[in-house]
């Protein structure tokens, strides 16, 4: 992260990150596979440098698990609810484990009937979307999640927290090891970029956030303490009430701000659902499923040919370099961890 | 639409604009039944006060019915593909009467596990996704619809024309007879707005578009014969290319690029597919469908509590207006179509 960069870092191996995460988090309480599925997930955000998804999430995690509201050895449970639709309950414990235990029934009602649905219930979630939609990717599917969050983000025309953060991710297989993906927060920027912000004194742009009167600011604390904006207007606003509304009453899980007040004040991560959808391109497409792969690549390519990026590339680039060489993280959080005791 | 303010207008009832648009579809040689289902599409653009979905699109369905690329009475086939997807080949005619010949089906697949798709292919496309979206609302289900247009838009960081106006449309069902609808295009504005202010001679804003050199415009013709931006930065621009993968490569149908390639300069509507999805908010709540239900009451009755409008709000007042005094149309394009003489 940018706001990091003059600051000094300690160098990791991806085993040593991965390493950390389990130890602090079974130190924490987290049974084995519970702590392995969160620290894979960290891993990849510091690999990918990801800083926000990275080991920044471990002094949150421990926080979480000290709330007493997170279920530290909850076993999933996984149902086989339709021909296109999966049930995983978290049982209060984090959203990772269901997912892994759940994705691959998932990928297969897809590949089934063309279309289905995985919702996870009652999972605790502070992760980035896109690791999971990789994990589809890699299945062959193509793949759309959601989440809500916690009530931080004003609606458009509005001027106090109501929707969350809600991030929405897209997945498309591609010859390769990398699948075409975005993962992006509907408000303004996610909300630990912004928490980022606040620890580096960094002002944040207009149109981010509204302090707790809700009139604009540039102060990264106000606006924490205040209200995020979403992106894109009515329309960025008008999305993350979509989020709001499929990954909550219509799986039957809890709104950002029913979520933040089950939290009431713990400052745990936020308890609700999680909704992923995936999709079989040879099904779906209905014919010529190489045809079809070779249109989107063709789409790929003209990106390039104007010079426009596709997204995750720098991620990717970034997981290059790590798999190589290693990472580098903050020393002052690195010490943070180890300041955690375990 | 504020740019006709100033003008003389005409006054037509609901019956009206559907008997005229009727009149103009099947006197320029459309099947009655496609006819019928456009003239629909267009009485509750107009009814709706939706100027780039009224009215106006007839001078343009002319034009696509003369280019001779439209098939004018294409009976549509629909094909019960799985237990979760619907096939519908338009067979080259206009993608309303597949919709609604298919979108029965389609709910009750959903309604029976939970979430189902309806793949259109092969259909002229001109027309708002809301009116479907209503349709299916209607049925009790929610729906998001999504399809590619023609290659007129730049993706972030290019500039050129690759993406479509793309638009994205969601719907969750309601007590009353209002849902929840939002319709929006994934370009900073809908290309029927950025042609009206064409007509209009008025400036657009900076960030809309960009001229045959790439350049920032304010001219709307200076936009359209260049390229359009998408809304919302890099976020919109990785929504709209997930719409030109899902309702493009994914159901086997062209993207907005290979639609202009079809097109030729001919200059009817895009020729591709269409995706919509379907979800069972009782199959998929898999508890208290009513405890759900309030649970989405709540979040809309959150809105108002802070002085934020729900979209469509607008047009459901226009709506309500329209119905008990009829519509107010301008008289220069009154006079355009029936000038077409039909």
């Amino acid at each position: 992260m940018s706001v990091f960069e003059a600051q000094e870092t300690v160098a990791l191996s991806i085993d040593e990150v991965f390493a950390l995460s389990r130890r602090v988090l079974t130190g924490a309480g987290l049974s084995v596979p519970h702590a392995e599925a969160v620290a894979r997930a960290i891993t990849a955000g510091e690999r990918d440098e990801c800083a926000s998804h990275g080991l920044y999430r471990l002094p949150g995690c421990v926080m979480t698990i000290r709330s007493g509201k997170l279920s530290l050895d909850a076993e999933p449970v996984v149902e086989d609810a339709s021909p296109a639709l999966v049930r995983a309950d978290a049982r209060h414990g984090y959203s990772l484990l269901a997912f892994e235990r759940a994705a691959p029934l998932l990928a297969q009602k897809a590949k089934a009937v063309g279309v289905a649905a995985l919702v996870i219930n009652n999972c605790f979630h502070f992760s980035a979307l896109w690791p999971e939609i990789e994990q589809l990717t890699e299945m062959g599917v193509a793949a759309l999640a959601m989440t809500p969050s916690h009530s931080w983000v004003a609606p458009a025309g509005g001027r106090k927290g109501l929707l969350g953060t809600n991030p929405i991710a897209f997945g498309w297989p591609r010859p390769g090891p990398y699948p075409y993906v975005f993962d992006f927060a509907t408000s303004a920027i996610a909300r630990g970029d912004m928490a980022l912000h606040d620890i580096a004194g960094k002002l944040i742009p207009e149109g981010w956030g509204v302090d707790a009167e809700g009139r604009p600011t540039t102060n990264a604390r106000a606006a924490l303490d205040g209200a995020m904006l979403t992106f894109g207007g009515h329309k960025g606003s008008a999305l993350s009430t979509m989020i709001e509304l499929m990954a909550g009453p219509l799986i039957g899980d809890l709104t950002s701000r029913e979520s933040m007040a089950f939290d009431d004040g713990a400052k745990a991560a936020p308890m609700h659902g999680e909704l992923i959808l995936a999709f079989d391109p040879a099904i779906m497409g209905g014919g010529d499923a190489e045809a079809n792969a070779a249109r989107a690549e063709a789409l790929f390519a003209a990106f390039a040919d104007q010079g426009a990026r596709l997204p995750s590339q720098r991620r990717y680039k970034a997981r290059a370099r790590s798999l190589k060489h290693g990472v580098r993280t903050p020393k002052v959080l690195y010490d943070q961890i180890q300041a955690l005791g375990f």
